[in-house]
């Protein structure tokens, strides 16, 4: 009559980054077939005070390596934030869905009530795991792959919705 | 060692459109303070072929209502698409919360392998609870709530993540 925190978080967030690896792949695509250069892409942003689409990707890889990793009681692996092309931002998703699916289900389990700090500028927020899986770690991964994906259709690139959901049912 | 379908869904749900309402708050005073028509936010996009701001919240509430409804194995109430101002956006948001909170945890709490059709233009998709939470109806509410606050930040209105994530931790 439940279901486990694995079972909540992991295959959801494998397939959210496997959709934003297609997304980024069918922007390079857009580039090339237009000639435009890519970092034009890789730059662009929604606001001149919002990341650009290079640092949206970064951080939905951070968002749920650090989930995954606090939820099993581990210190996230650090990764460079040096990707300025879209084979490197590829490369990245792939590594960070290498590192989730490494996590055995038991791993994460039983991590709802395991209590999670997260240390911001302006403080520390204090959650358990469930808490932090659904009103911290999910809003933020879907927030930048969102995120991602407007900025791409913004410019231009002929996306829609099921390129956001993947293959659904 | 594990959490109800419930405890996956409705707290989150409930959250992220309290603080669409308080987004949606925070741009109805930002074009009232300059004297903007409140209209100009409410039909903005972010391309030409993706929906308004208005649709993003309907969107956001339809996802949410309809996934309370099947995972209790009920029909979802239909909402008329009527809104044009901010005050009624924000009802709507009122009443899909309201509608959210009329459900006891044991009507959704086993639902995870609840077979689950949703018909679309294009066919049929089949989900069990479990999947049409994590694969379908969580990506789609942030969707749509994210989208919401991007087109509110592309538009100048000063909104920050912590608006989007509201009170975490």
């Amino acid at each position: 009559m439940s279901i486990s925190m694995y079972q909540a978080f992991i295959p959801g967030a494998v397939r959210a980054l496997e959709n934003l690896t297609d997304i980024l792949n069918k922007v390079a695509a857009h580039a090339e077939a237009r000639k435009i250069d890519p970092a034009i892409f890789i730059n662009a942003r929604l606001a001149p005070d919002m990341f650009p689409l290079s640092r949206q990707v970064q951080i939905a890889s951070d968002t749920v390596k650090g989930g995954a990793a606090r939820l099993a009681g581990e210190e996230p692996p650090k990764y460079d934030d040096f990707e300025t092309t879209f084979p490197e931002l590829v490369a990245r998703l792939a590594k960070t869905i290498d590192y989730l699916r490494s996590f055995k289900p038991a791993q994460i389990a039983g991590s709802e009530e395991r209590p999670v700090v997260i240390k911001t500028r302006t403080g520390e927020l204090n959650f358990n795991g469930q808490s932090y899986l659904t009103g911290f770690v999910l809003p933020n991964l879907y927030f930048h792959v969102t995120t991602a994906y407007a900025i791409a259709r913004h410019n231009g690139v002929e996306l829609g919705k099921k390129d956001y959901l993947g293959k659904a049912g």
